[in-house]
């Protein structure tokens, strides 16, 4: 059964959100990826999230920009934690996004991550499903040392070779 | 029957929103005037756009805070024009409630008046009215007169006193 | 006789405002597309305005960036609806146009859109010429289903394919 | 025992994060409710966020202000869900603390709810707590209601008297 | 004759504006102060700026607030130097208003001060008179001199004083 | 004699800087073009302001970005009208450079004109010379005209070849 | 012999910057704490400047709002390091006065602190003194150590006697 | 043994902070140059910074970008200056950085400086340094001296060649 839904309101935000998939599938949690726009489809929005915790999800991920509703219309009609990517448009420096998706009246929260946030969105899922499941906090653990030691190794690498032959290394090798 | 609808999400935008309906009246052109939210009752939203061109209404005005979503799902549940007035809050000098308003997806507009621009909410209702029932336009003008002759007036009467006797003379009228 | 004004403040807006000419032909509403500029030919804006009741226009679309004032310039001259299409520029993120066009003082509306809302202006007009033509009504009616059918054949394709296959099929397509 | 940790950077942050505390009170979820400074004491901060797991905290709420770190610091020594709540202080409209808490680099996430949020931070643990305790959804829903209730019953009153009378009664009831 | 016009969108931008008119009469520079609304006597405003040449003025102050259109439009219709006052209102920080006066198109410029940055209109429009009568420049190296020599004096009491006893004295002399 | 002074703070700057020039050319209006740095350079910035008066300039135009400190400290050493141009930089969407020419305290004036608005700069310098110059006059009334003339000759052509055509033609004549 | 100088621009910042030398009063630094402005007395500033080093400073603090350039000129004509204490002011929740004294162009730098951060210019002139002074670096430490014991004795109080009780003391010793 | 501490929360700020590395290069300031990431490596943040004084570091030079806390957060460690350079992100202009790195709490200063002003912090750094080691100072001199030579010359090439051939020539040789 799926635990994570994560929806987006068009498929132009598919190359940030994908992003979520690819996390979810490190940590191996089954998760249903679709396109449900809240204005454009707003029947199927209701009706997806009404049956939301019928339907075994979880945790709902929801991206969205501009008037980004999507995470906040999902969260209006289920009681599961709905959490917002607010997708970055060309206007506004993302502002417009952001606030949309973040300054959620009392009584209905967003949990929002970053501008494009799709990786972190993926992760906080992970940390809401492993409040049941101890074998995802083992996962987090590791995933957050295996993190660490990619950081400390490139820290390494750097102090190691100096800046300008790092930087001659790393573009070479791209 | 009513034609106008003034929706808020809260009784805290009363004290903004209750100037539409004063404008409205002065047009004496019917309206309803109540509380529906977005994210607390997103079925009551439902129900009240789906029906509202079947209700009689022509024209929805509806007015908001912050993550302001109430003019977005309505227009994505009728087809009738949508006013929008974000009301301003005290964070962010307003602009997530502008933004959340006016930065609808391409396929479902909401037409933005300014911040707490409920008056011109009113106003911008009656223009669209007027599309077809041609008296209001004749009323249109006779406001726009007015306006006209009040700023006239003020500037008269500022001329003559000069601004420090019109600024003694206004204080003491308060 | 036409029944809708799209107005821009320059011929660099043409790319963006075309698009309220494309919506509005789908809907087959008439229309005159042209470039007026509120401070390079003032006079034109405002005769242009004037006129526009006796003139037949319905509704009047106008289009301008930076510190945007067609729009606010010509619904001083009438009492037609205008909406207001802000153009994003290089600066500010935009928030020169949209605060110019959309923060109009009392008495004086502009129906304003989101950032480029070229597509939105049209369909706005659209609904407020609705209020007198009832086969606009259907049309619009059916437009909604139309992008609602659209999305979720989007969706469906998406959850069939997976995201890598719809994101190679899309690259190879385009 | 103790399953919500609420910490604030600031008693002066203790007007706003009490909201946490009520909400959870209502729920009858247990909390402890503490002050920790990112800045003025790290050395807390980090024992913890590294210890919190295993003194069986389950979510982590963190309100602060301006340069905001405290829910990212503590996130980036947990594998536990942190809930960030920027705090809004006089400078910048409160943009500096929102971006502080809701920015977050890739890896390391922080559950952002809208400015001064403190009761919806509440109300996302509740809800991710209820992934492994039901009877918690089942208040959620009763929450739901009884808030869509309270917005329903506002309405009717508002419908029934009209906006002077109501306004007039609410400001005598004060 | 006068040779400066102080106009101002509405009366409640008069205690902002009468400073435009008190620094000119530091200066003995003859003006006009009067009210025109860009919007609401878009005729009045056309008419004033179109003879402004011809009715003897040499500059143009005209301030305003939200989406301030009203430099901009004057500026559209005469070749005199047109100075704008961006008035700060409630919403957006004042940036509505510094953007709508300051971002005007290629050919139309505004000489912008800053928000509510009345009294500097005015030395700037002294300056600008200055061009053509060198008994106002001497006027404004003396006006240069006293608010330096004003500054020091300041700084002087504060050094000898210090601060607690300076601050004392200033609360004491209120 | 040189009447206009053009400085700006770097020589990246005269890509925008230069449209200055050009249009003063236009209007046969002498001027110095050059390069003086406020912090880099600010003894040279004091000794040209100090003697802008004495070499017969008439007016200042600066153009810096970022903290854009140039106009300021200019106006600060000089009676004579500063016209400051901020600089676009790909920072914060430009605002530091405005925000850091326009806001200047009470007492030194920066006559600021819009992001990269070098060409108004020109323009607003020669509507100044006009004041003692009465050709210049007649110059900018042409100016005006042509502009007109220029923005109604793009409407007649866009209005009788249509959009697609016209934008066609202009494509192609690129 | 004083070592840092705390300027301020006008005597409006004093009730902020009085702060900056109660916490060098604390460290037992001395200071010199006066009144200079960029932009009313620029010979002063470019005096006072100049002469930093001679005169035995060694860190120059410099508090100023709007346009706020006194950091930044200062900073032009010494080589002493100059920390900059942007004063917010009422307009654009203060970005002017920060975005004016951080974004200095490469070569000139101003250390800035957060808006109104006067305390912090004091603790920061503190951490630079120490580079030379080794009894200061103690003081800091202890600085640190005090505070942090602070924080910990408001979180045990508050943990002790819960947010009700805590609350209600705390309004009563006011 | 190293003075100066360039860290950076990722190499993707290398770019930008090698500038860092290069200005003190030119005034043989030994530096150590290294990756450690406040939400990645917390403990590596915490180690660097609690030992930075007994490792001899005098001043330390932080990076980052977004929720930028890596300079904080190493502030709040040490009683050693610490230097924060915000990285520009393509989100809200780089607000977000400026404001994580800038807004800090009383007590525990950053001393900011611009977005991506890498070479700023270098220089402000060396300024620290001398206020130990006079010769430093002298360097800064000759540097400010080279600095002001060198727009000179820019500025009497530009004004010998006029603007067309100036800029031809430099694109000639790039």
């Amino acid at each position: 059964m799926k635990k994570v839904a994560i929806v987006m309101g068009s498929d132009s935000d598919l190359m940030i959100m994908k992003e979520t998939a690819e996390v979810l599938e490190e940590f191996a949690v089954e998760y249903r990826l679709t396109v449900i726009s809240a204005h454009r489809t707003p029947g199927v929005a209701e009706n997806f999230a009404k049956n939301a915790v019928g339907d075994g999800y979880q945790v709902i991920i929801a991206g969205a920009g501009k008037a980004a509703h999507l995470a906040g219309i999902l969260a209006a009609y289920t009681t599961l934690p709905v959490i917002g990517v607010p997708i970055k448009t060309s206007s506004l420096g993302g502002a417009d996004s952001l606030y949309s998706v973040v300054q959620m009246p009392a009584g209905v929260p967003v949990a929002t991550v970053a501008l494009d946030g799709a990786k972190n969105a993926a992760i906080l899922a992970v940390q809401m499903l492993a409040l049941a499941e101890p074998e995802l906090r083992e996962q987090l653990a590791e995933y957050k040392t295996n993190m660490a030691r990619k950081v400390q190794k490139t820290a390494a690498e750097l102090e190691e070779k100096g800046y300008n032959k790092y930087l001659a290394d790393r573009r070479s090798s791209n």
